[in-house]
């Protein structure tokens, strides 16, 4: 059975020249790699969620961003850097919510025009190679960073604990161990044996069901006893007693705590918090949003309304022409979160002052598609 | 476009010896009907859902216990009385947890056992037909009774109200209006515009979604506004401020007002009280047990783990050999009940004593499968 830890998630191409991605459309049936290395390959890639989850969005942005510029022939510094900023803003309108994607592309475009003017193209564009590089690698240690504080409540709670989880905000969802899935994997790395100390409850993630095709493929890859449960089981599985922790990854975080991810997420908090268990969303803190004062003002994507009604028989599983409500994401509110583990620690209420200490700052940065 | 209320959920035969179903494992793609009359086929109907809702599945349980009874060919009482036990114990073993089939199993059963005596095995056979046709015409009536209890809710919130549902609960759950849907018929008949006045949310209820194929099948066939949800997405939607409230069916309550329901109900019920949205469960007074004390002794049917991992695409939608969670019910506790609507009006906390004040007591009955 392949390890999803020896899966590249995202990746360059030896001669530099594509991205290779691992099609999580095709999963768990089949595990097949793509080359791709126009801007509408990328832009399909991401809207179509072959890559997903927020940092492996800001892996591809950044090699995305790089490549890219690595295309363009002109000599015209001028013309570059507009050209640069066009494609720029092409990719990062193929997820508006994610805010690993603006923030991976503009710590690029940054590192571009920083360049610009003291270097040739040629030294610019392989500039930008090594900051792609540095964020693929920086996003590894952020991921082990994660796991081992997410680890330490694992410790607390002691061997045989029962985890939930929703979407997947695994190793698939990153460069490599994840954010959600990360505390799993340290634990299996200090030696927890993986069928009797870990029991991983997978919400399966209407409409597009990561959770059953993604989490429960990687945790039960990595040898761990793993469920899989309808979004709606999520309640009777946690008044069974089994669950002792939740954690879950996020796309953006804003200062008060407030945070999106994908859609069920406020669910799941508001049950855990009926119930009492401890709920921990897992956020780099890329993914920590200090310009935005709370959930309301984070946009919600709504996608299309086939990936509700259709998929299923190759029939419809819903009449004709009825309404559909399918947003790719909710804001759960700050006050159902036990606390945000990010790479530098465990932040706890009140949030805005816990990531102030933790030396998190508004940074500019494009929201929405705009600079 | 069908109007649900025009298709025949269930019904004896014009000849009195088969049952006649609409086969809702089919809809919303085809309203096809089957005709059974074996125990065998009977039971498996009713276990594979072609029949399903608490009173639909009484009414084809009392007339099961009709037409075997009526092919059974002893004339020696006592034999005939032993069969039928037989018979009715099997029938009841279909569906464990909906009280319903072994009320109506049950009151057959008492009948067939009061006329023995004093009438011939004929004069028995003829009295159970009109035993099991009471039924069903008395669970027309229930139904249109909680339809106008539930009405009177809605006309307190007013024209335009959002109504969010879960599985179904609706005419085709019943012999005709429904319990949870039968408040939007019944505003239908007071004149209430379909498509203005009503909008109704219908969370498509994993595994099997009933409320995609069926309630919203149902509710968009008689005209109304009506949505389709994931069942992750009604905390998203309550949050928006479109609901002003939520009916649910119910299989089984409790004595205290803890009731089960089809799974994810639990959920929906504690996200309700989260956002201060009144939660009404409609519940025909037989489906209230009042030997329960609470919901802690309701028996959870599991149901094979395929009815999760399968059936999409024709491929498998988690991986090979992960474990399943699937449990058909959960209970919800009484605390997250505003009220319950049965024929005789609207129960509040304290339930008990709201029951026992609307004349419903304990009955004999047998439960679980046993007499």
């Amino acid at each position: 059975m392949n390890n999803a830890l020896s899966l590249d998630t995202v990746r360059l191409s030896d001669d530099g020249k594509e991205i290779i991605l691992l099609d999580q459309t095709l999963l768990p049936n089949e595990c097949k790699y793509i080359s791709i290395k126009t801007a509408g390959d990328i832009w399909e890639a991401i809207y179509m969620l072959r890559v997903r989850g927020a940092p492996a969005i800001g892996c591809t942005g950044a090699y995305a961003y790089f490549i890219l510029a690595d295309q363009l022939e002109t000599e015209d510094k001028q013309e570059f850097a507009g050209k640069c900023r066009e494609q720029m803003e092409y990719i990062n309108s193929s997820r508006p919510t994610a805010v690993n994607l603006s923030w991976a592309l503009n710590r690029m475009h940054s590192v571009m025009l920083g360049s610009l003017e003291s270097m040739s193209l040629p030294q610019v564009k392989k500039r930008l190679r090594e900051e792609a590089d540095a964020i693929y690698h920086e996003d590894i240690e952020i991921s082990r960073s994660i796991g081992a504080y997410g680890f330490e409540l694992l410790e607390q709670l002691g061997k045989g604990v029962g985890i939930m989880t929703h979407c997947n905000a695994g190793s698939l969802a990153t460069a490599k161990y994840g954010t959600a899935l990360a505390p799993m994997y340290i634990a299996l790395e200090h030696g927890w044996d993986p069928k009797k100390d870990l029991h991983v409850y997978c919400d399966e993630t209407r409409p597009l069901l990561q959770g059953a095709r993604l989490s429960a493929f990687e945790m039960q890859s990595a040898g761990i006893d793993t469920y899989v449960q309808c979004d709606n089981m999520a309640s009777y599985t946690m008044k069974s007693g089994k669950i002792g922790i939740i954690f879950v990854g996020c796309d953006r975080v804003a200062a008060n705590g407030d945070f999106a991810n994908k859609i069920g997420t406020s669910g799941v908090a508001i049950i855990a918090k009926h119930y009492g268990i401890p709920f921990y969303v897992c956020a780099p803190s890329s993914t920590i949003d200090m310009t935005l004062e709370s959930g309301d003002e984070i946009r919600i994507e709504q996608r299309k309304p086939e990936e509700v009604t259709e998929m299923w028989y190759e029939k419809r599983m819903a009449p004709e022409g009825v309404g559909v409500v399918n947003p790719a994401f909710d804001v759960t509110e700050h006050e159902l979160v036990t606390g945000i583990i990010t790479e530098k620690g465990i932040a706890r209420a009140p949030f805005k002052e816990a990531f102030e200490a933790m030396g998190i700052r508004p940074v500019e940065k494009f929201v929405d598609g705009k600079v």
